[in-house]
């Protein structure tokens, strides 16, 4: 457990939703005094002998000044999301109303919260572990059903339990092998050796699973980055917008979605991809222009996938298989598409058997779907399991393949024996980058860093 | 009561929390259905068996999917703000996961709620009557401790209670007058013209008073317009921004509040000014500019306060009273402002006492404060007693003063006696006006253009 626990004996105040126009808005309270604050503002019943989870209707004063007619709900600790005792107070959503509000409850006793500190509050006393804390952000911040799966799957634990039940293992193993050290004069071996080896082995292999699904993860947190290259006026732009149109129609149902926002992302059946767009690529002896082609493929190997499109029109099969060997170069997976299909006759479209190009039309927006169907099969998560556990979390990745490190010095310590003390050492180094992510092991800076990107108010 | 109850069986659902960024968001449910559909989608426990007002933890699961973890709040009718049953869902606010929700919501069978509905349904159901249903709408776009506070007042009902005493008051002479109907052929009058005409004249009164305070009410709703004049380069704009700069620094703690819409509003004590920016005025043979003096002299027009700003190193006090009578013409009140009064001695000053003016340096930011309270005694808000009845509401205002037409009618019926179905139907005329404010006497149209007006969710 951390030692963040400064001024964790206030009682914080802060609007949990958010600023705009809406009909109504909640402030929470957390903290030893919520209760006695919120009732000391809320004449109309006695909140301090209210029970645990109960709403109360009244009115919220300002001396004799009445500043709204509320709703009080009342989380008595440690039945709450902080464990302490919270207050949420649904009030009427007027800017006036909530200023006016926070200063009151600051002026009776509370603190204006910090971001995230509801739920670093959470996270100290014990409600959830670090991961989880982590996950509240990105689940609030999913966009899309791969993102908010990965999220959700984190947050309920899937991730911790797994790396809790390796911990338990190996802090087994430990305590027996710093129990040899107070026998060290004997020589005795208190941990099977083999054991520790087989345990290490097991869990050096999940967490390289683990370390692995980071790519996955990656991909259905933050979506897929595309590149969709080609040579000038091939009707880029033209598939992009018969990509995109389709989707438009779903996504202008969300509220307050603008088109700003979306016109580069598409979502197809649940995962994010985010198109990249690029000047055309063509040899060129213009100086500036080749700066452009220089961008665009400096773009392209950001790419998680190419979409190359050629114009039958414009180029042969041949070129088209000639264009294609800078894009190979770049070792990125590549999908390869030949628009105004219309034009072509079934004996056109064999002559481009070599480059197992898909064919679409634009324009005419055939072959779109086969598209996104091969999109979704680059990225291969449709055999994903569900209940599969993604790391997502680069932090987590950091921790992971420092563990990984230190536990290959362990096994080394295991196959070429070195004393108790140097493998207790190395055992516990493991450990502690193990327990870096589920918040087991932590420092005030890591925890700034972690919940200071965190909204105020959550 | 309304003939509006169209689609009233309906359970309706929306987002009652602004979107944004923020840590929660509340769903909220209303109808027949809205524990039921809550409850077939929120495992965790059984909806249908638990007591008002009581909040319940658990997940929200679409099919296999968990679509959040959320907290449910019961609300039973006739215990809830609509007076049905209503749910309330805290969610994480995730736009990904209110999007979801509502869908599987609507899917379960709720329909989305039109702008205003909840409120509607309050109002038809007797939660309250209309002009506290307008007042919530009004009290949700309070920016200002005057709006608050008229808002709330007539959210609170002390406008209604009002208005619905003389309503009965009438009502029981209307009935006795339309029982003198029942034996037109015996010449009797139950309903003592005396009296009635004493009530006439006290509800008249009353309503005078009622229409009259509009200006008032409408100064505290909407803040009051004033007009900065003079000359040019006599320190309008550093008068403004020496105003404003004090201010700002309080404004400014507000969350979201952005510099573009307050630069030109100023709070003072509560009470909402809003700066009209002018061009100066000067005699001019320049066609264009003259244009602009003519709009600077509309805009005066419509100011309810002129500050008529002058600089004595151009003006002689003669001068000045020149210009004045300009400004004299438009009828509106104003203050006299000498800027730069820095380098005015007192025997200077002297000579503008005529001119009744306040002295300022805009520069040195002196006199600022004398210039506020002269701001506020001319609004004349402060001998306003918190407890009285304001009217602002330009619909109210109208059916008063229709309301006070038919009353006059009754008023002369009565002196000049007319028969007793004519009485009748000039008293049943003003008891539809009085009506029409508190929504005994509503029709569709009017609910349709009050409640539109509202947000979703309210």
């Amino acid at each position: 457990m951390s030692s963040t626990q400064i001024e964790s004996q206030d009682t914080i105040v802060a609007l949990a939703t958010p600023n705009g126009n809406g009909a109504i808005a909640v402030i929470r309270l957390s903290g030893l005094k919520a209760i006695s604050i919120a009732n000391a503002v809320f004449p109309s019943k006695d909140l301090t002998k209210q029970t645990s989870h109960t709403v109360h209707f009244g009115t919220i004063r300002d001396g004799n000044s009445i500043l709204d007619e509320v709703l009080v709900t009342l989380f008595v600790g440690p039945n709450s999301y902080t464990k302490e005792d919270v207050v949420e107070i649904s009030t009427h959503n007027s800017r006036y109303i909530i200023e006016r509000m926070l200063q009151l409850l600051i002026q009776k006793g509370a603190r204006h919260a910090n971001p995230g500190e509801f739920t670093l509050r959470a996270f100290l006393n014990g409600g959830m572990d670090l991961s989880q804390a982590e996950a509240v952000a990105d689940l609030i911040a999913s966009n899309s059903s791969a993102s908010h799966q990965v999220a959700m799957q984190q947050m309920r634990g899937g991730f911790s339990n797994q790396l809790k039940q390796l911990r338990e293992d190996l802090i087994a193993f430990a305590s027996l092998i710093e129990l040899e050290l107070d026998f060290s004069e004997e020589d005795v071996e208190f941990a099977n050796r083999d054991q520790l080896k087989a345990l290490i082995e097991k869990i050096h292999q999940v967490i390289r699973k683990l370390i692995q699904s980071f790519e996955q993860g990656n991909v259905m947190k933050n979506g897929v980055p595309v590149v969709i290259a080609g040579r000038p006026n091939v009707g880029k732009s033209t598939l992009l917008n018969a990509l995109l149109n389709e989707e438009r129609a779903i996504v202008s149902d969300i509220a307050g979605t603008t088109r700003d926002t979306i016109e580069d992302e598409l979502t197809v059946h649940g995962v994010l991809f985010r198109f990249i767009d690029t000047a055309g690529i063509r040899d060129t002896e213009d100086v500036i222009e080749a700066k452009g082609v220089e961008r665009t493929k400096a773009k392209m190997k950001q790419a998680r996938l190419i979409i190359y499109l050629a114009d039958p029109t414009q180029d042969s099969p041949e070129s088209i298989e000639e264009q294609l060997a800078e894009v190979r170069e770049l070792n990125i997976p590549f999908v390869v598409l030949v628009n105004k299909s219309d034009v072509l006759s079934i004996a056109d479209r064999a002559n481009y058997a070599s480059l197992n190009a898909l064919f679409i039309s634009a324009k005419e927006e055939t072959g779109i779907e086969e598209l996104k169907d091969e999109l979704l099969a680059q990225v291969n998560l449709s055999n994903l399991n569900t209940d599969d556990v993604l790391v997502t979390n680069i932090r987590h990745v950091e921790a992971l393949q420092n563990t990984q490190t230190a536990l290959e010095k362990v096994l080394e310590g295991i196959v070429n024996p070195i004393t108790s003390d140097f493998l207790a050492m190395d055992i516990r180094q493991s450990l502690y980058h193990l327990g870096e992510i589920t918040g087991q092991v932590s420092t005030d800076d890591l925890l700034e860093n972690i919940f200071s990107k965190f909204c105020i108010g959550k």
